[in-house]
């Protein structure tokens, strides 16, 4: 059975599908009878805050209409709490009668619900604490991915099909810049683009390597060569051998968020940066770039349907290993066939602010490129109706 | 009946649905038992280079897969004939018998068409030239709206409806920079992205009207003290009171195209300078900004079913004008319905090298938002299954 009241929250960057896991968390409570179901405003701070909403009074019809709709329905936050911010948490917890957490979220919501599981034994304070996976970075460790990656996987795809065919049309150098502070996944899926020999991207630069500018250009010129043209997919955390993100380079003032990060997202400085060297060190005129910035996680009507089933299954399976299973911990996603996946719930500090990176087999030799292996694992997740991208097969008419 | 051998070429940025016209047209010029259907690669400059395809041997099933692919299949090109190009176009088109040529372009496209029409007359060449529209800047004199237009407004729209819930769970400011130099239509159509009554975009800013950086400064801090938040959507084109676009005046080298037009396109510069500017003249501190660059014009699964349609039929009119109406011409777009539309032969010097752009009604006395005239415009053509934005209903807890 579910301990007290349930309290359900979203923390970090929103993705496509993160209220089908509210939704799954919330429809599985009910299943189970809880006395309650909470969600708080805004992550932890609703908590401290005491803004909560009773989820228990949402229509099944409209919480449906939610599921199907983009960006954590009860807002998100980026606090990250110390000790002092977690009695307050208990203090509010305790007046409400909440016994079981439900934290949906990335590396950092993990933490924070390891912290709030921690605290919680050491106040002698009764919370079962479940964490709910969900990043578009896919960068959380024992997973084999995260939901939220699959749609965002999706978008980039979908943007870079459609620019190779911009570019093909218009010839020149693109330049794509793609989240993912130190995972590459998110900026390895524009490769899903690709279904002719000569399509693009035509080189993939990921944080797992270090970026240097002359080897970039070089890269540049040579597909340029070789293609007449050159689409390329960049993330935005490149970073050079000593570790510097490139983005730094150029950036006078360089803004930091609450957990010491420098601003990658929500400026176009990288992709201007990397377009400004192609063309001081090519010769190549027609150099264009692009920031996908927040419409590759928020993007209405782009969504990935295994990625919806599985966001709304680790909602519902948290509730089930919160009622059950008689510890705290993380739900992981598993993969167990081609394509099938199984859940687990896995002791919160082998995911709690830890980061997984791209291993070396899905990264090709060169450096600017990804594996067939990489393809494999990609492929299934962003569903099976991705739209195609056709060609004339016209034979060329003799000159006269 | 048709003239010669049909040719048909693309110029110009590509859409979602040009490709929509090609088919229609190759389609409706065998009906009309053309003695031979070409294509030239990359527009006129396919011509002058003798590079052209034989689309008579496309089969039925490969012409309707690559109506659904978005950008020039055929390849585009941003030349602009001068007479001596012309008469190296009539060479070409006399070596091979074309006597009707289909030029599917926007503003730029429609003046080469004037120009290669009136010099066939001056050159005694028999040469049936028809404009068909499209521009994704729905910027084109007589037409209601152009084909490539919807389905970009659907992805502006689609983009900031993701936005606006992004924004609203982790609240700040967020410009979104839209494509559109002279014409605001595309920026315009962020606001059908709203739906609830604090929804962004909370303000518009178009090439219609001058910008401010003052008062743009003070109404982002008024809608951000009014909402919590703010979502903001700007046309590329925004300039001065003098006509000086606001990107030069942070950009050191800005290029310009064969046009002699600045690059607005494929930088991140005029977010980035915005974003500055409220962050320098405001007391908000989270505030990001994305450049959507060409995303909306060529992102795979992202089209208007109202567009595929009309840029289908603008295909398949050119022709029967072409075969019937004696007379050279550009198709153009009429509404004569709430929603239905006609289509006509226009005289190609009323279109051709002309920019519509926002009527004054369309725009609110602001100077910040759209009316809802505009709104009565747009809606019918993004298509009646845009992705819908719900909300939680849940009512409040009560404080402990």
């Amino acid at each position: 059975m579910l301990q007290g009241k349930v309290l359900i929250a979203q923390g970090g960057g929103p993705t496509a599908v993160i209220n089908q896991s509210l939704v799954g968390a919330v429809q599985e409570a009910r299943r189970w009878n809880a006395e309650g179901i909470y969600g708080a405003l805004h992550g932890v701070s609703g908590i401290i805050n005491e803004t909560m909403v009773d989820l228990g009074q949402e229509s099944d019809a409209n919480l449906e209409r939610v599921a199907a709709t983009p960006c954590s329905a009860l807002g998100s936050t980026r606090d990250k709490p110390d000790l002092a911010y977690c009695q307050e948490i208990f203090k509010v917890l305790q007046a409400h009668g909440i016994g079981t957490f439900f934290y949906i979220g990335g590396n950092d919501s993990s933490d924070t619900l390891r912290i709030l599981s921690e605290e919680a034994v050491k106040a002698n304070y009764g919370l079962r604490c479940v964490h709910i996976p969900k990043t578009i970075d896919n960068d959380l460790m024992i997973n084999d991915h995260t939901p939220g990656f699959p749609s965002a996987a999706r978008f980039v795809a979908s943007a870079f099909a459609g620019v190779n065919l911009d570019n093909r049309a218009l010839p020149g150098v693109y330049v794509g810049v793609v989240m993912g502070r130190h995972a590459g996944f998110l900026t390895a899926a524009s490769a899903l683009a690709r279904k002719y020999h000569d399509d693009g991207p035509h080189l993939i630069y990921l944080p797992e390597r270090s970026f240097d500018m002359d080897t970039f250009a070089t890269d540049v010129q040579a597909a340029y060569d070789k293609f007449g043209r050159c689409v390329i997919a960049v993330s935005e955390g490149v970073h050079d051998v000593e570790g510097t993100p490139i983005v730094t380079k150029l950036a006078k003032d360089v803004e930091h968020d609450a957990h010491g990060n420098v601003q990658l997202s929500g400026t176009g400085a990288l992709a201007d940066l990397l377009t400004d060297a192609i063309k001081a060190q090519t010769s190549i005129s027609r150099v264009r770039g692009d920031t996908f910035g927040y419409l590759q996680r928020s993007f209405l009507g782009c969504v990935s349907a295994v990625d919806q089933l599985e966001a709304r299954e680790v909602g519902i399976k948290a509730v089930q290993y919160a009622a059950t299973a008689g510890r705290d911990g993380s739900v992981t996603i598993h993969r167990v066939g081609d394509y099938a996946v199984e859940y687990r719930l896995t002791a919160l500090d082998e995911v709690a602010g830890k980061t997984k990176v791209m291993d070396d087999s899905l990264i090709a030799a060169s450096g600017n490129d990804v594996t067939p292996a990489f393809m494999d694992y990609a492929r299934p997740l962003v569903g099976s109706d991705m739209p195609e991208a056709c060609r004339l097969e016209a034979p060329a008419v003799a000159k006269a």
